[in-house]
C-alpha cells in the first residue's frame, strides 16, 4: 500500500491528504435539514448527514489528491451510526482510488493491538470465512506501550501489506510534555534505579552513548520497526510529526530515512508551508502533509466565502489546488 | 461515577473488575453453532455469539462484582456489528449495577479527544436533542500527546460525574521502553536543547528539581489533573498500573494519592495477589484489579475443566469468587 500512496502522489504531483474530520458545525444546513428530514434528530440522522457531506466533498476532490484520512472520533461521537458513515466513507473513498489512512491512534498490549491491527488493517476468520472489518489501507499508532503493542500491527502490515503511521511529534501544542523530555538511552533500571534516588550524573556520562528527547528515541524505534517491512523504497511504517515543529522534523527526518512523514497541522494549527521542506527527502517524496477543516470547512473562510454554503465542495476543491500549490511553490516544485 | 465504584466495591467487598475480552476461541460451541446458525459466518454472527457469551457470564457473576471492562478492541475486530455487541454489553451491565470501564485506550489532540470524551462518556447535541454514543461510565485514555488532549476528558468527567484511568505503567513487558525511561524534570527546549547535542550534564544537575522515570512524571502529571476533578474522597481522575509491576506501583500509589488505579496483568499475564498490596491505600480502597481471559474463559483452565464448556458461567462465577477470597486474603481482608 505505500506504494499505492507513492504512485498516487507521483500522478496528482500533491504530497498532501485530505482529512475528512467532519463537525456537524461544518455541514450545510441543507445537508443536515435533509438528513435530519428523513432520520429525525437523532444518531442516525447525524451521521446521514457527515456521510453526504463527505461524499460530496470526495467527489469534487478526489482526482486532485493521493489519500485521505478519516478521523475516527469525529464518527465515534455519533456512536454506531457515526461509525457507519465512517465504513460508507472508507469503501467509498476507496472506489475513487484513493489511500484510505484510518486515523485512529489504537494502540494497546499485544493481544490487544492485535485486535485493533485486525478490525483496521486485517481480515478475521469467521468460521470457514475471511471477513474485512474496517478496512482501511493505513492507521495511526499510539508507541507509549511499546514494541510489543505494535508489533501486531507490523505482523498485519506484512501480510497485507497494509501500512502504519506512528506518533512521534505531535502537533499539538502540550506535545512537548512528555514528547520532548530528555531520556537517558537505557531503561531506568538498566542504569540503577527506578525512583527519584537515582543517580542522574550517569545520564550525562551516558550522553555519547545517545540521551536525546523523548521523540527521537521512539523515532529510532521507528526506524527499527520500518527496517522490518519495507516495500521498494519506503517502509510500510511510517510517522507521525507535527507541521508545527520544523526543526524536530528536520531531526526525525535524518533518524528515519526510510519512513513516510504524515504532516498534521498545516494551515489551521498555523503550520506554513515554508516550514515543510525538512520532512521531505531528496527524492521529493517521504511526506505528506494534512489539512483538514482547511479543506472541508473552506466555505467557512473569508477566502472562500464567496462560493457560499450552496458550493461548499466547489469550496474545498479550489483550496485543495491553493493548497497544492502553496506546497510545491515552497519545496520548488512548481 | 468514582462514588458508584467506591460504594460497589464496599457493598461485594470485591476490589476487582471482570473484563469482558472475548475472543471467538473462547466461546463454547454451542453459542457459535446458534449464532452461526441464525446469522451464518459473518461479523454480525460472531457478534451475536459474543453477546450472547458476555450476557451468560454477566448473568453468572454481576451480583459477585462492582464493574466490568470491556475491552473495545476485542469488538472493533468484529466490525460495526462487534460494536453493536459492545454497546448491548454496556447497556446490560448498567442493568445490572454494574460499573462498566470502557478499555478504549483513546487519546489525541484537543478537539479529537472531545469527540472521543463525548463518544464515550459524554451526550451530544443533535438539533434539539442531546444524545448517547456509547454511554460507558469510564474510559482509559493515552497520555502521550500531552494535557491538551487529556483536558477535553476532564471537562467531560466534570459534567457528567464521569472518570477515567489514564495509562501510566502498563503491565506489558516492553512498557518500559518508553515508560522506564529516565527523564529531566523540564522539557529539553527548556534546558537549552531539543537534539543530540543538549549539554545532558544539566540533567545531572537538576536531580534534586526531580528528574525520574518516564512513568513518575506521567503519575505527577495524573496527580495534579486528579487534583482539579475530585468527588468526595476520590478523583474521577485514576491511573492504570500494571500488577506486573508492584515495586512502581508502591511509588505511584505515594505519587496519586487520590486516584484510583485500575490494576491489569493480574493472573493469566503473571501479577500475583501478594504483589497487590502496594496499590491500595490504608483505607483499603484506591485500586481495582482486573482478571478478563481468567475469569471468562476460566472453563479452559485445568482448575475448572470440570464444569465443561456447557457449564462455563459457572466456572467463571466460581473463578470470581476465588479471585476475590485469594486477592482479600493478600490484603488480609478474609
Amino acid at each position: 500500500m505505500i506504494q499505492k500512496l507513492i504512485e498516487n502522489i507521483k500522478k496528482t504531483n500533491a504530497p498532501i491528504v485530505v482529512g475528512l474530520d467532519p463537525m456537524l458545525s461544518y455541514i450545510p444546513e441543507q445537508i443536515t435539514k435533509a438528513a435530519f428530514a428523513e432520520y429525525g434528530e437523532t444518531l442516525e440522522g447525524a451521521a446521514e448527514a457527515v456521510w453526504q457531506y463527505n461524499k460530496k466533498i470526495v467527489d469534487a476532490v478526489w482526482d486532485l489528491i493521493p489519500a485521505v484520512k478519516p478521523q475516527i472520533a469525529m464518527y465515534e461521537q455519533f456512536g454506531i451510526p457515526g461509525l457507519e458513515a465512517f465504513q460508507k466513507t472508507v469503501h467509498y473513498c476507496h472506489e475513487k482510488g484513493l489511500v484510505v489512512i484510518g486515523d485512529v491512534k489504537r494502540g494497546d498490549i499485544g493481544s490487544t493491538s492485535a485486535a485493533y491491527a485486525t478490525a483496521h488493517l486485517g481480515r478475521i476468520q469467521i468460521g470457514s470465512q475471511w471477513l474485512t472489518p474496517f478496512g482501511e489501507d493505513f492507521a495511526t499508532v499510539n508507541p507509549y506501550l511499546g514494541t510489543d503493542g505494535i508489533r501486531p500491527f507490523l505482523d498485519v502490515c506484512r501480510e497485507e501489506k497494509k501500512g502504519i503511521f506512528v506518533l512521534v511529534k505531535t502537533s499539538n501544542p502540550s506535545s512537548g510534555e512528555f514528547q520532548d523530555r530528555l531520556v537517558a538511552d537505557a531503561p531506568a533500571d538498566a542504569i540503577g534505579g527506578t525512583s527519584a534516588g537515582t543517580d542522574f550524573t550517569q545520564i550525562g556520562q551516558r550522553r555519547e552513548a545517545g540521551a536525546k528527547p523523548l521523540y527521537e528515541l521512539v523515532g529510532e524505534k521507528v526506524a527499527e520497526w520500518a527496517d522490518s517491512c519495507m516495500g521498494e523504497t519506503y517502509s510500510y511504517v511510517g510517522a507521525v510529526v507535527g507541521a508545527t515543529y520544523p526543526e524536530m522534523g528536520k531531526t526525525l527526518r535524518r533518524v528515519m530515512p526510510k519512513s513516510f512523514i504524515l504532516v498534521p497541522g498545516y494551515g489551521a494549527q498555523g503550520g506554513k508551508a515554508a516550514d515543510l521542506a525538512p520532512f521531505f527527502n531528496e527524492d521529493g517524496l517521504g511526506a505528506i502533509v494534512n489539512s483538514s477543516r482547511g479543506i472541508i470547512a473552506a466555505y467557512r473562510q473569508e477566502k472562500y466565502a464567496s462560493y457560499g454554503a450552496e458550493h461548499f465542495a466547489e469550496a474545498s476543491r479550489q483550496a485543495v489546488t491553493d493548497m497544492i500549490e502553496d506546497i510545491n511553490g515552497a519545496l520548488g516544485r512548481r
